[in-house]
């Protein structure tokens, strides 16, 4: 398990890729939308991570309602594992829950899934595997 | 800039070590207090980075005012520097704010200081730098 990427919520990505180039000392090197999740991403590589900027992309994406409740900031983890349904299977048996059982596509050419922050200490760890 | 280490805010450390195992599917591979910064630390590896649980050992603690202020959950990202100076010099010439702009001691021999939140985007920012 590596961390994957980070995402983090922001309200603007014209504003946030600005500040982000400067603070990472690189530019985003893409930008994708995904409209099921309501949400267009922007990407910065960090080592063998990236951090994921989200920003909403209607008023009712889970990042709109993440930052409406408590304001910009680091939203999720995510893991990268070799096998997400193997995964699945392991933490269910550990007594994890998850937010929907079902992998399905994210960004970046991912299948995810995510664990419910109830059951992570208030953390929102999504798990992701490269779609063949 | 590589990911470091994301530091997650616990309110006990001896549930969240339970929780994180199971998560992780290994066990924590040290524990460290840094009396200075009031936290009791938890390491677990993940490829290059590592998850880092942060319990308050006191009541003024950081860590305790921020579950007090927002609940359990991640705390901040630290991202490794090869040289902590000149990458603080390159951020305040990019006009980021620091909490103290003189590194200071943390956890796992590391020289470390703290970006202010406001200056990105609402999250915690560490830069750090192993001690030679």
């Amino acid at each position: 398990m590596k961390i994957e990427h980070l995402g983090i919520a922001v309200r603007s990505l014209e504003t946030s890729d600005n500040l982000f180039a400067r603070l990472m000392g690189k530019a985003s090197y893409k930008r994708e939308s995904v409209e099921r999740e309501g949400v267009t991403t922007s990407f910065y590589k960090a080592g063998e991570s990236k951090i994921e900027l989200l920003e909403a992309s209607n008023a009712e994406s889970p990042i709109a309602k993440f930052i409406e409740k408590k304001g910009e900031g680091i939203h999720h983890i995510a893991f990268g594992v070799v096998d997400i349904y193997a995964e699945i299977e392991r933490l269910k048996g550990e007594g994890f829950m998850f937010i929907s059982e079902e992998p399905r596509e994210g960004a970046d050419n991912k299948l995810v899934v995510f664990l419910h922050p109830k059951s992570t200490n208030g953390v929102l760890v999504e798990l992701c595997m490269e779609k063949s």
